[in-house]
């Protein structure tokens, strides 16, 4: 049955596509951002749909649930006349954070709720959906609206990398190790990464931030002049067997290449190697999307933390770079890689494609730079206004996106960010002078 | 959906019966006890069966795999020729804490297995009885073997109470307040109980323990003499409305009625009232099997802690019963009451029936003895010898069965145990002099 | 400097002794009891006196000064005409756990406080002293208040045996293992412990609890008749050299001699020896009030939690004896053993002197027996009635009293309690059959 | 006794000063650091030096040892012929966070340590200062040893800051609430506070980080160039009146002024006010190192975290400075304030005596900017590499010393950080815009 569903694209099917191709362009969009979240959700049995396999993680049905009680609750309540809400609870068990909108259900109590079932969840976003259609036939949007549109658009993308971590990490938690879908058949991987090369750029001043036209989070704003020394970038992500190699030289084992809390999380964790690593009979596997697999020494190392990440730089006696030098290399490239919309649900080796490659797709990569406002910063008016600024504290940025981010979600500007802990991400490991 | 469900009785359908009775006692006994475990889910939706609440709590499905965990590893594995396990790791995962047979998925980490699913677990029950069929038909059972059939049936009642209240726990903790069935048409139901009479008994020298034919578990044993002061016993439960006195008094703010870690237990889980009382604009209201209900004041109260019930007692200046007087007071009358096969669901209130009433079923009784071995007492030998006497250490022994507990399952003898802050049984008070 | 405080006895000094011996009995016992307390503190450091090195431990200071408090609160306050309080904040701060007094510092914090400080604690014991014999010599003492200083003093003997294993407790949590006081010139100390044998006892009605004149706590009463199966007692304690063939034996490695509980808290805690041995360099040392010794094998096992003893138990196919059987075989013997005033502080071996030894002194000796109510107890009128009864809970009998039990402090009917888990007090093992 | 030690000065009596400032420049430097961190603790009674309030807080004596171990352990080892070490064990005792140097005490228990005594640490920094006199004397220092000494030096200072802060914690902890010193007699103080205006400063492209002679930290270089835009800072501190008109006005519960992280911990910790104001009768006071006083309402706010100084400014829609804006308005300014020398130990009401003031000394004022390396930052070699990089990881920059900076120990280039729930050490609030 999984080979089944697994023939599926993670696109809509031409026929969909025809449809909502004759929509209006943010309806079009609106309905294909909606219909990859349920795609993605297809290989799941119901069962899976709500574990929360740590505080971090939400079940899926949450994901279905929380994306959709965004266009109800900015969209449909204050816009759409004569709107009644699906049901009345579900505005506190699918608030994540908006403390302007009200109390909300713990967090890290997402999964000890069997009710609403999956297929209610479902309904919720039919009902949602269909409130949607007549919100944008009722009515000429007018420019919040249509910026709420698309800010909610964004969401449910975002969400929908959540969607894939959250399901590897329920299935990686589950001692059966399921799929999400069968591995491909084997091809002739890459046995060997291309050799790591530094790529050089000139400082002095630079402007960084969103300077385009298109969406950008209010976090990527305003463009600003920084000041830059001249620094160089690695010319390919860091591979399992380079990392393999730190392991090998007692690298979580000597403190000396720690910062001072990635040391003691080290020690409460008992981390010995990258999250989903397991060795076994001597052998190492990890454990992917595709299940259980070997080892592939050519692809880019996944699931470090910024401490695994920062240790490994100073062991060979490089650094992280900082976002403003990722984002002036990655300024003028095209924005291709392996993301979501090429389907490999994996990093992938590097190819020596180009001087610097994989800066988009693959692993987010981790910068040495805490996340914080740029100058003149200011958080968007309103609930929404929550969205970002508030977590500008002890978290650090990452750049890039991963081979989990959706078609169309990453840009130069483009600034996430986790906790300096955070493993269940596609997040990797860029090498910097 | 619901209301078709409820329909079903909870015990086998006449043509189950018909077949079923044709067979062997112990054979027919398996299939009817085997039989009640699926029918006790059959109101469940598919997301309910893998909810763990609290670590206390098993998600249903836990305990519909386990039970059967029980019958292939210690009837199948060891008797049956040729017996494959239906999965290698199923050992791993349903286990519940019998060192003796290996490693074990943790207790508190139940409710992040999505796999194996609903519908896997109930082909892994079909699977263990169609080799317990073969394992009837194939051997005349020893006397080891039909002493392990017997006491793994009486397990699985004891999951079949576990399943009740951990579902009651499950759809507690859900803010919807979902109903395990729906609630029968009110009927007159007696607005306040019977007056409370005290009966004397006559201390002396007394037996207790297990002294007839029939099953009793290790911890009824042995038989044995015991001394004991002439005492009283109340005549019936305390009701809801004995107990919200006590409440209203500040029965829950005052120290003085408490036992010092009953009284350090109300101030750290900010205990006001039983486990699934609810105030509403001033009224209060109960979470049952049948959803939430306004608080009848002549059932007896439920969901109380033993701190709760020796509080209880110590405000109206009674005490409660021990063990020893419990059984003595019970041992002479028929095993008859509010027990799982009159499908009530709930306590009820007494009906000054007779001298004293509502000994078995209602809610178990908590007694003031501490759960320890009786005088030559010796476990069982192997692994089912861990069944019993390990857990004899900080815990509290209750008397008398429930409305949930299984057909055939109470005696006088009978010694259920919980740690004295458990509330999600259904527990409550008789006061004794 | 050590040396020389320790020459001092633990008893007062004839010139002290020679004054108090001319009072009136009662006082006199205040004036013995009072001393004892501050002769018990000499040997310390300023410092020694603040330490709470873990949450069951308190500072010396607060030992000497809550013990005052009692007087203070119980006696002076309600009883000597225009006695003020010596600070207003003390009954908040040296208050243990009567909730009928009033608000406390938490027990946690007790380490917290340097001050009041050493000086002025002594500075309150002389002030309440003089205040008591103000009362003393000012009014004809009511039964009540002979009663209130009989158990202040009582009171003042179990802080006394606190003083001594919180102390040790201090000194062996200190990296430089601080003696107490020096070890005294080793004499030639029994090498092997006689041979263990069992006694044997006659079941049947027996009388247990407080029968006789003079002190004894609520807890003890009533008398009452109990019935028992026959049963017999190992004929000396359970040594340091029959305890280590257990750990040698695997012990502490095999769940199957251990509670369920036990065997949690042997994993979560990584306890593999009792609570103050070390190997060091493959030997075996144990931390005494006398510092560091090398292991004495003929010695009692001190330091053991109720789950070490009943997995040792277990282990050699024995049991722990009953609070009762403890009780009827101690009940004829003269009250003499390795008490405080013997000054040894430490457990000695046995001497086979007589059929069963070391019923007195050495190490509390852990009972299977719950800490419960004897039938028709009634905890003491007011505040004192919080003194034992509302801790019969989850704690388990001890009895015959250790090295460091005061003189006049221990009899047959005395029923000690501790927590399972518990290990800093001087508690061993004693077998039965 | 206590008005007798506060009338000493903080610094040297005139015979010390006289003698030493005969020796060499930096020998006459740390004979006046290493007698200031005594004098510092001459006010504090024995049973004062062991306290450790919380785990952040260490006891005055493991203060004095740990300074002490710093030159024993960098100088006297490597490079005093024959030097032997004091005792074994205090490199174990008094290492605080060193890796290399190996095993330490665990952070949190060194309140559980009554020895060695507040005699033996005075005696061990005796002999180490004896020592140190031994290798200023016989050998020509090198270059390393001077730099090691110097860093020692500002090291000890640093911890003479926290000597003051975590008496400050130890005394406020205390429900006696003891006083370090009397309070001077009442001058009239300022009512009110100048108004606070903004002063305006030039963006472009500046150089931040140490450029000049004499010592520094490794954290302050590079200097390195920056591109800012114009900006503007207050012209004085926050002050008590003003922060009270934010907390009546209902800023701590209010979530919209917090970041996440800072709302999360006021539910968490229950903070109301900043961490030593409290309200009696209606009345608010504060613990200062003076004991308790009426909150004065035009002296800076104190101990507060950044995420209240940064709800603070969101609630006046003004922002915290960042780092470099601070370092270039101070650059410029006389090193002059209210430091420890001013021998205040409070914060006092600015003066309008220039355009910015209470730049220097006072409160540390809490920056918007993460504790990140300057660009191409080498930690210094060897175990002191660990001073200050490990800690560039979730830690948050404040500038400008406080009322408890010793003198010398302050300039515009210095780094000091904390993580944003710090509340114990002298910070308070700048505003910028």
């Amino acid at each position: 049955m999984l080979s089944e569903r697994s023939t599926e694209s993670l696109t809509m099917s031409p026929t969909t596509v025809a449809i909502s191709e004759a929509l209006p362009p943010l309806q079009h969009q609106y309905s294909a951002v909606r219909q990859l979240s349920e795609t993605l959700c297809r290989p799941l049995e119901i069962e899976d749909y709500g574990i929360q396999s740590m505080a971090d993680v939400s079940p899926p049905k949450w994901h279905l649930a929380h994306t959709t009680w965004f266009f109800e609750t900015f969209l449909l309540c204050p816009f759409l006349k004569n709107y009644n809400v699906f049901h009345p609870k579900y505005s506190y068990l699918f608030n994540s954070y908006y403390e302007a909108v009200g109390n909300r259900h713990p967090r890290a109590q997402r999964g000890l709720l069997s009710r609403p079932t999956v297929a209610e969840v479902y309904q919720y976003r039919a009902y949602v959906d269909d409130a949607m259609r007549s919100l944008f036939s009722s009515v000429p949007l007018s420019a919040e609206m249509t910026a709420l549109i698309t800010l909610g658009l964004h969401h449910e993308q975002q969400h929908q990398e959540l969607l894939l971590t959250d399901i590897k990490h329920i299935f990686a938690t589950n001692p059966l190790r399921p799929a999400y879908r069968p591995a491909a058949p084997k091809t002739a991987l890459a046995a060997t990464a291309p050799p790591l090369r530094f790529v050089e750029f000139s400082g002095g001043l630079h402007t960084i931030g969103h300077q385009q036209s298109g969406f950008a989070f209010d976090n990527e704003s305003p463009a600003h002049r920084v000041y830059l020394q001249d620094f160089a970038l690695a010319s390919r992500l860091v591979t399992n067997g380079e990392y393999l190699e730190f392991i090998e030289a007692g690298g979580y084992e000597k403190p000396e290449y720690w910062l001072s809390e990635g040391w003691a999380t080290v020690q409460a964790q008992r981390w010995t190697a990258p999250l989903y690593w397991e060795q076994i009979d001597g052998q190492w596997w990890e454990m992917t999307l595709m299940g259980m697999q070997p080892l592939n020494l050519a692809q880019p190392v996944c699931h470090v933390s910024l401490f695994e990440a920062d240790a490994f730089a100073n062991w060979c006696d490089r650094r992280l770079p900082t976002e403003a030098e990722w984002e002036i290399a990655a300024a003028g490239m095209p924005v291709v890689g392996n993301l979501l919309e090429g389907d490999r649900l994996h990093p992938q080796p590097a190819k020596d494609s180009q001087p610097v490659e994989q800066l988009y797709g693959d692993v987010w990569e981790w910068t040495q730079s805490a996340y914080q406002p740029y100058p003149g910063f200011r958080p968007a008016a309103g609930a929404v206004g929550e969205y970002n600024g508030k977590f500008m504290c002890n978290q650090t940025v990452l750049r890039g996106g991963s081979c989990a981010t959706p078609p169309g979600h990453i840009r130069a500007s483009y600034r996430n960010f986790f906790p300096a802990s955070t493993r269940w991400q596609f997040s990797g490991i860029r090498l910097a002078v």
